[in-house]
């Protein structure tokens, strides 16, 4: 088989797969032919084999593009959505649909609230409580602005673990993790730019590329792998990517760990089409198995991964703390968050401070690990007791949240109604996505002490899923 | 006098003023003569007078223009820059300059810190300490996406003290009042549009602008009324102006508070012209006549105005507790919130309703607008003993700040580098305008307790400047 008909298979295999869909344009000859290291005339020979086979037809002056009347039986098999940059959607109802009004009697399996009634926890309260107390006042004033020297020199310590070494000037203090996310997008992308991220994705991040305009290219992730690479490859080849959006450690809200080999491939990936990579590691240090895997940024050598934590998923929201390592945005990014008037309290970076350095931290996550994977195994019981027979559940490798997803015919809006009113909140898979590909999903959080309260939850939406079933 | 001799004399005067600069574009034919209820015919018999008299020249299709070659004796007398839209700079240097590695030695006169040393303080802190004890741990979890409701509640009863009467739904909870103003400008405006600040003006406000890529038209500010509200009305009459940026009350950096009834014209002039008004009134509650002047936003009928403060300079900054009231942009505001991930701990929300609960909120401002009254007096008299005799002292009618205009002959740049130094940390007056305006300008805080140290470095200020004058 001579090399100009190969190349054209793997077009051809691409379009079926649905990788390129109708009417989109593919590579340039020119950079299609650099890509597969051949000369232009084979790389014009494989698209000529494809427009005499009626996949493709060229446009003048605008190059190759998949044609509209292809007959193609398993389009969008692989890839069911267009890969193609999208205007994120302003969801007017996000914030009802993620944070109704607090009630006590409201059963919380919506957002991604950790188990805060450990023991393990307790040293961090006593310290939060004596900061503010005289004559160390300083807790009352702005803090730096990077953040707390100190916070800083214990987290470029803690990074360790995930063989991620970078040096406390490295580091920017940011009030949470989606304050982060949202200084690394504002870093590096502006009003029209084109970005990837995983799908599902954070709801957050949408929000923040929908706030400053932003264009998002969704990647369907792999239950248990992560991020398709070889969709990646194609999108970077295809749109002027700004920037890769990944959550690679216990995805949210997945769950997967993506394997180390296909992380330093991602790298590479991103180097080789000079890209930034922004990498969202919240839930990172809540691997069930330790140690704990690695982070991308561990593999970056150039400084273009921008790493994303913060301490609300390990110790609790309420505090407020988080972090960047914007790599080579290093300059950026203080100025982001200054602009942003992101200062914060010094009194949670003290009392996280003195948590470290005693010890407690790593005590403390080594419970909470053990502690959701333990939950975990109860929660898919009663879900697997409960919900229908054909729902498929993620299988989370770290952190407390399930993705669950139902048949085509259950309306989550509908559930979600139903649930509301019976006081159990859940997260609507819609908000997941830009494309409306995950109306049939739902996400739960297992990350509260398990109850018989909770029990009767799950139970209450199995069975308000399998009467819209009847 | 006819009627349009009478209009082309105050286009003249104009001019002369400087509200018209050279170049610069006059209001189209059909907008003159709308606003001054004269038919087209009138209006252009005045144009061509101008024309007549050598100070305009018509441009086919654009309209007329202030004539380059016109000889005006007093060009940019009362308004000595150009009153244009102009891009904000990006002050690589302001982090450094504005926040400084910090160190025990240095003398703080930079920033806007409070005193936090009063014993009416004390309260608040013991609430701030409690609110990490058992069994009630909410503070821990993420808030609500406003804030919390018992806060917003007292907040609503405390501007009843600025006549500003708000429902606790109207208001939400920010990370002090830089973050409320970021979400009040991203509420409004976006890249490209033109707003109106005060000159000078709050360099956050500045940054914030910058970061969205908005031009900024400076309107100047008189030393004891605020912003001219005849400059105002021909920035509106001339450029398409999205939003007006005002302190009215205890301006920073200037100190004034502007009249009544000009805070009720101006809100006018943004009826008449359909822009909306972002009012920071953080400041406002240390005014130091009591009652507290009223707020632009107590004039608001129509929801136009977006009125933006904080605890962090009456209570203490390290809260980073502070509000918006958006008015007609409440849902915006609300979505911008989540979009920025501006949560915030719940703790010190809960220990300010205490506080604010008990009355020590009144009886503590009450406190402290005695002590920076009195603190003004002495810092005023230091100055004046220590620099040279034809610097020009703002005249503050509340909050904190020191505005000193010092001969031209002064370097503020080397002058900041000695201070440096000397481990003396001053405001430059460059960072308060997009127009290199004030840069013979200081800033200085007279909040923190007066005390031999604080003298001295006065006394060392006024010492640097006279040294340069030699």
């Amino acid at each position: 088989m001579s090399i100009y008909s190969e190349l054209a298979d793997i077009i051809s295999s691409r379009i079926e797969k649905g990788y390129y869909s109708i009417g989109q344009r593919l590579p340039s000859l020119r950079l299609f032919s650099k890509e597969n290291d051949v000369s232009l005339g084979t790389a014009q020979r494989a698209y000529t084999l494809l427009e005499e086979k009626g996949l493709i037809e060229p446009k003048s002056r605008s190059g190759y593009y998949v044609r509209k009347n292809t007959n193609i039986s398993h389009c969008y098999k692989t890839v069911d959505f267009p890969q193609e940059p999208v205007e994120v959607p302003k969801w007017d109802d996000i914030l009802d649909l993620t944070f109704p009004p607090p009630s006590s009697n409201l059963i919380q399996l919506g957002r991604g609230l950790p188990n805060i009634e450990v023991q393990t926890l307790k040293p961090l309260l006593t310290s939060l409580s004596r900061s503010w107390v005289k004559p160390d006042l300083s807790a009352l004033y702005y803090d730096e602005i990077k953040g707390l020297y100190k916070l800083r020199e214990q987290i470029s310590r803690l990074l360790i673990d995930s063989e991620t070494q970078v040096a406390p000037e490295e580091i920017i203090i940011t009030p949470g993790c989606h304050a982060a996310l949202s200084i690394a997008i504002r870093s590096i992308c502006t009003t029209g730019d084109v970005v990837v991220t995983d799908s599902p994705c954070f709801h957050g991040i949408l929000n923040s590329l929908q706030n400053i305009g932003a264009k998002v290219i969704e990647v369907s992730s792999s239950k248990n792998q992560g991020m398709s690479l070889e969709a990646l490859e194609l999108a970077l080849e295809q749109w002027p990517v700004k920037a890769i959006l990944v959550t690679p450690n216990c995805n949210n809200p997945l769950g997967y760990i993506m394997p180390e080999d296909k992380k330093k491939d991602l790298y590479l990936l991103a180097r080789k089409f000079d890209v930034a990579i922004i990498e969202d590691d919240i839930y990172g240090d809540l691997a069930y198995k330790y140690p704990r895997p690695r982070t991308i940024k561990s593999y970056d050598i150039d400084g273009r991964v921008l790493l994303c934590s913060s301490f609300s998923k390990t110790l609790a929201p309420g505090l407020r703390v988080g972090w960047i390592v914007p790599g080579r945005y290093l300059e950026k990014a203080s100025y982001n968050k200054y602009s942003s008037a992101l200062f914060l309290s010094a009194a949670p970076q003290k009392a996280i401070v003195n948590f470290i350095e005693a010890g407690f931290y790593l005590t403390h996550v080594k419970r909470m690990r053990n502690l959701y994977a333990r939950n975990l195994a109860v929660v898919k019981q009663w879900v697997e007791l409960s919900f229908p027979e054909d729902v498929v559940i993620s299988e989370p490798q770290g952190g407390y949240m399930l993705w669950i997803e139902l048949p085509k015919k259950v309306s989550v809006t509908k559930l979600n109604e139903e649930l509301i009113n019976e006081g159990i909140q859940i997260s609507t898979g819609r908000i997941f996505s830009v494309s409306d590909k995950y109306n049939n999903c739902i996400r739960i959080n297992f990350g509260a002490r398990l109850s018989p309260r909770i029990k009767n939850a799950i139970y209450r939406i199995g069975n308000s899923i399998k009467n819209q079933l009847l």
